[in-house]
């Protein structure tokens, strides 16, 4: 296996470590979502360090396809802290819940297959992704500009570094990739929550209605 | 692969692109689950047309296991459906979406297993569908009848279909099983939602109780 | 295969046929998780059986990795009646729900792997289980002496019981393995209900509140 890959993700693992401790101590809440993502964030990076699962791109560059599998449970957290920011009903955050699942899962099989397969699960995963945050985007919430910062340069990034990376053209190598990812991984799971984590923590959760 | 397999799979996936797009633009509703349906049966049947998941049963005809995990999801969805018009409580609704979940999880396995354990899976995913549809058809809900027809012609129709195909006795060829399958699909996830739209939006959700 | 390891999975696969037709009968509930459990058991011994998703531990042991991802289910569902008997908030519950299923993932890879990682994953579902009993433990409902024995006495049994196993330290046999887990499973997912089913039943569920 690579060895700065290797690097990266047992830097990775330390730094969540790190977070999943604070989080846990500092977010005193019943159900501890900031806690939650740093924990599943530890547990994505032990098994894409642990490398059997490990596929390879263009060029034989290492691709880590289960990562957009457990993205789809911390994403899926994450989402509901934007859906309640953003002030979404039930229904519409139960919606959002499953395209952010779908998105995930379907960037798995991108990741994962090649050729024509990999395309077209790249289109649908994107399809997706579209019809996730075109709402959060055009919320009127006083939150979205604050949600719309880790939407656009956080969440969109990902999508993009894939594009880069073997698993897609192959413009960067694979090390590049891990840190791109980790960078993203930081932004979107651990600033946003030093960020906006006031503003959570005082909101009401979302309204109730019919699903 | 087998062509003709290839071009049923390309076709349904151009359906349900075609279905999914109708239902995203003329079902307005925050949780929309008539687009999620058929925007999970595209990524189910292009899963199926890539092939790499494809595994064989009687005289080396095509089985495609997989299938009954998507539907897992996408019948999670339906199920939710068909209890808010029968006006099911939370608690059951739970009770019959892990049942849901439960049928297709073991159909799975009965289509991948060979021998005494696709026997095995395939009775408890009978005994679990029985104990799923019992309830609804016995329903006195006055949209006891609009449901049954779904349930009985459609629903039912699949463990048939996976009698005669090749996964189970292999009475028909795994093309013309394709095709069943397909009718079944379009039944039960699109000419529902054309049958029954009007009735699913009226419906003002469970009524909620203590699950 | 392994005669005596097939002998205890055909005879866990009778019991638990026998308690499911039980709870299913006695047990008239909406949301029946006892019933649940016990059906979610069969399934999962009927996979250890089929024997093809079994790995290899210490000196050549059987190990069954599988059995934690179905513990994920009904572990999950028992969790529910927990933290409904402690009368958790609904918010709590989801955290517990959460952890439940981390705890029995990360379960899953540590039997699974090997050397380094087979440890990691073990800490990893360790330090999981510790954030997920001790809040159960530290409860004041009038409920907790009955739940503590079943955690302390029975869920704390399943990783000493990893640890003794070819999975493990491979200090017992697989067998012998086999026959502790079973009575585990008694013991949580049997005698839990026969002894608290009327507590349980009593119960009128989580308090609702913000998630």
């Amino acid at each position: 296996m690579n060895t700065q890959i290797e690097m990266i993700f047992a830097a990775a693992i330390a730094l969540f470590a790190a977070t999943a401790t604070y989080f846990f101590l500092a977010h005193r809440k019943d159900f501890n979502k900031a806690f939650l993502v740093s924990f599943i964030t530890i547990i994505s990076y032990t098994l894409m360090l642990e490398g059997s699962t490990v596929s390879y791109g263009v060029e034989g560059g290492e691709v880590y396809a289960t990562r957009w599998l457990f993205y789809g449970l911390s994403c899926g957290l994450l989402m509901y802290e934007i859906a309640r920011l953003l002030g979404k009903s039930l229904s519409e955050t139960a919606f959002l819940l499953f395209l952010t699942v779908i998105v995930m899962g379907t960037g798995a099989a991108a990741a994962y297959f090649d050729g024509w397969y990999k395309i077209g699960f790249f289109v649908i995963s994107s399809v997706a992704y579209i019809i996730l945050v075109y709402p959060l985007l055009a919320s009127t919430s006083p939150n979205r500009n604050a949600v719309a910062k880790y939407i656009l340069l956080g969440w969109t990034g990902f999508p993009l570094a894939f594009l880069l990376a073997p698993e897609g053209f192959g413009l960067i190598t694979a090390s590049t990739a891990a840190i791109l990812y980790l960078l993203l991984d930081v932004f979107t799971k651990l600033i946003f929550y030093f960020d906006l984590g006031a503003k959570i923590s005082a909101d009401a959760g979302p309204v109730n209605s019919a699903v």
